[in-house]
């Protein structure tokens, strides 16, 4: 039988030591996106390997090469970890994917607390990657512990893979997925991420993702940045041509203004309208949470739309810029804009990616400036959606029914998890997001946090899908 | 008599250990732009105090208060540095203004030399404030110190006044002149500003510079960055409201789109225009030492007056947003976007901050933005205009035709010197600006530099022109 009730009271009395864990990952400063901070990303993935290891899984680290820097040279990826727990080729196979990297963070971005010193604030768990991603990874971990300490045997196989370039876009692991489709695939049966948070404090379970296409639009003139004295009014300026064809992409009431990326969106179902209009949503929580007056949207069906299954451009910044504070007379000889769009269904990264270089370039050769321009996508995430009409699904919500005593919220996720789509494309499993961080987690955000309820909480939750997956019945 | 060969071989002869005094100045990062690197700043101070002092100076240094910061804390002012050599009522007094302080620099801008560590490439000295403005500072009192070694009368009284505050605009300064105009000032026949460079490789002297009003516009909307994915199209992004008001600053051909600041500027005069005509500017070699393909104008007198009488508008960068390398998905919370409008003859920036800010709010509140706009105008610096006909310029010409054998180039200075505007106000004084720095120096940019020639023979200039203004008659 499934001794539930053991399994949480471990848990319980564990807590104080799964927050210890946390801590001295968190400590870790795993930021994927500043190559100075590789070791510290390396160090991450040993941790990592070495804790599934303690806990009795057959580890490997897979190396999966290197990365192209801008300059021309090349930087050591950090290796995959993954891990096995048990092969009974009568239980279903489940594999775990999580990541280690963190966004980058910094005190002085406005951090109340030490990004890389968990601190606990009335049970608040503040830190950088807390929710996003190690907590969750921590917690799948723990739960394969759980059963181990108490000589339980785990009711299916579990496999994890477990990356560290998941936020600059996880270089080298579609490779990786290529190669081992029939080896370390070959057997799973469901792919699990736990890589996104609720919508409220009602648990959810996550069918769909948007995806992303990243962009630099690069434009670069004088061969050095000039005074703006001295040369103000001479030459024209890199920053004024940015900002010129940076304000064609989108309009004031949130338009996307390049030609053909709406037209290519699905239409909104009836059906899906009513999935929407179920939904426990609090749009003035989420303005609160926010600290805003208005959104783009005021009605709940609108704003859920527009946060799942509409695309959006997003402009993140500018590099090359005097972004200091303080004054500072410089003209800037090259500048980088950055800004991202989501992907729905039925975009398409490659379609877009022509669309907006194309329309940049044409808005920028309106402005006959002697500059240049350069557009390039950095990072061509694809869209996932998933049929939730499958056991896996009934699974999970039977798990979030047995721990929290509710029905989840069947949601999607505005962000991006790239490596959903992956999957399902090169191994053609079934994949479900679990997710346990809280909705006010602030994921890439200044103060980030996981709460030790959902920690806690999501642990037993992940112990109970366990026990759901394996009443599937084996086909 | 004026024993010019005797002081020029001395100058000559010291070469080496003039060089080594400026790479100690340049060693310290008096950037004073940088809070954090205040004590770097004050030390500066006290090395500039003590140099004039070691060569017989009465010095003074002045304290000048605190500045205030955004956070509603307050930080020293570094002192300003007084400092006198003679008080003979027979002979005429001037007052040489410079400052030890310097734009920021790191050597991750691209630099290719320690920005901090003078380094001496074929003649040419690299470093951060090594044209701006050190190496002038220098050239002036190594002018005093060899009269002195040599044992040779000054031929004029001369003080100085050394301030750390000009490159973010001269806090304290204004009320400090204000303060002492009926006593340090109450001598003093002309200032001498040594602040700004050459046109081209014929010396110039220079009778005008363009002032400056630098402007924050902030958006904020969200009480904190928001993950891009999770929120994109559902608020109204900062930065979207921000890159749309900051493109209707300037239009691509360069003309301001604010209304009102083109009317009021002074027309060009026929005889402006053949100024300069005469004056000696190659536009190809502008072009080339920028490395670009084409200016804004293309004809020597549209380029002059646009460098120098006419105003423009610079897009220095955004503060607040993603400016590292690589990716984040973030939607800023609040951004502050910045940018100056150079100052021409008649215009006051009293008004242009009106105008600026009421165009700006206008053009904010058509977006129907939640977000909220603030535009603060934190340097307000006038421009400056001389009469060339006055014996003070005969003197300047004089010292140029004794060292370099030509007539000088009559120029403006594109950028701002706006305590000359002060000085002028204040004390009624002649100012003179007398410049040693190359044309392609690097003021503001990265590799700044000075070269040993200019650095040299601009102290044999100065030595030459303490004996012209003692020439001429006592009123
Ligand atoms: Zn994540
Ligand atoms: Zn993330
Ligand atoms: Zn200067
Ligand atoms: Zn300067």
């Amino acid at each position: 039988g499934f001794r539930f009730d053991n399994l949480t009271h471990y848990v319980n009395s564990h807590e104080e030591e799964f927050v210890e864990t946390l801590r001295t990952w968190v400590a870790v400063e795993s930021d994927s996106s500043d190559i100075g901070k590789r070791s510290d990303l390396h160090r991450m993935m040993d941790l990592t390997a070495e804790k599934l290891r303690v806990i009795g899984g057959s580890v490997a680290m897979v190396d999966v090469g290197v990365q192209a820097l801008a300059n021309g040279s090349t930087i050591d990826l950090p290796k995959v970890v993954t891990a096995q727990f048990g092969s009974d080729p009568d239980k279903h196979t489940i594999c775990i994917y999580g990541h280690v990297d963190v966004q980058p963070a910094k005190k002085e971005d406005g951090w109340e607390t030490d990004p890389y010193q968990l601190t606990d604030i009335n049970g608040n768990l503040y830190g950088r990657g807390a929710s996003d991603n190690k907590a969750p990874v921590l917690a799948w971990i723990h739960t394969v512990e759980v059963y181990r300490a108490l000589n339980i045997e785990l009711p299916v196989n579990v496999k994890f893979l477990i990356e560290g370039m998941e936020e600059t876009g996880s270089d080298g692991l579609d490779a990786l997925i290529v190669a081992q489709r029939d080896t370390f695939f070959s057997d799973v049966d469901y792919i699990i991420i736990s890589d996104c948070g609720w919508l409220s404090r009602r648990p959810a379970v996550t069918y769909g993702t948007r995806g992303n296409c990243y962009f630099f639009a690069e434009v670069s003139g004088p061969k050095k940045d000039l005074h703006s004295g001295v040369y103000g009014g001479t030459v024209v300026e890199p920053m004024t041509d940015l900002i010129g064809i940076m304000d064609k992409l989108i309009s004031p009431s949130g338009e996307i203004l390049i030609p053909g990326i709406r037209e290519a969106v699905a239409a909104l179902s009836d059906e899906e309208w009513k999935i929407y209009q179920d939904i426990d949503f609090d749009v003035e929580r989420y303005k609160e949470d926010i600290g805003i007056s208005e959104l783009m949207y005021n009605n709940k069906v609108d704003l859920l739309a527009h946060r799942w299954r509409h695309p959006t451009v997003s402009i993140h910044g500018i590099e090359g810029a005097f972004s200091a504070p303080g004054t500072k007379t410089v003209i800037p000889a090259k500048v980088t804009g950055k800004f991202s769009i989501r992907q729905v269904p039925n975009m398409d990264p490659g379609v877009v990616e022509r669309q907006v270089t194309d329309y940049l370039n044409a808005a920028f050769s309106k402005r006959k400036s002697p500059n240049k321009l350069n557009v390039t996508m950095v990072i061509g995430a694809k869209p996932w959606l998933a049929d939730v009409n499958i056991p896996l699904y009934e699974a999970g919500r039977a798990a979030v029914r047995r721990v929290f005593d509710v029905e989840p919220d069947m949601i999607r996720e505005g962000g991006t998890i790239p490596i959903a789509k992956t999957f399902e494309d090169v191994t053609g499993k079934s994949i479900i997001m679990l997710p346990i961080g809280g909705f006010d987690d602030g994921l890439h955000s200044q103060n980030e946090k996981i709460s030790r309820y959902n920690y806690i909480e999501g642990t037993k939750l992940f112990i109970s899908f366990l026990h759901e997956v394996s009443q599937i019945k084996k086909r």
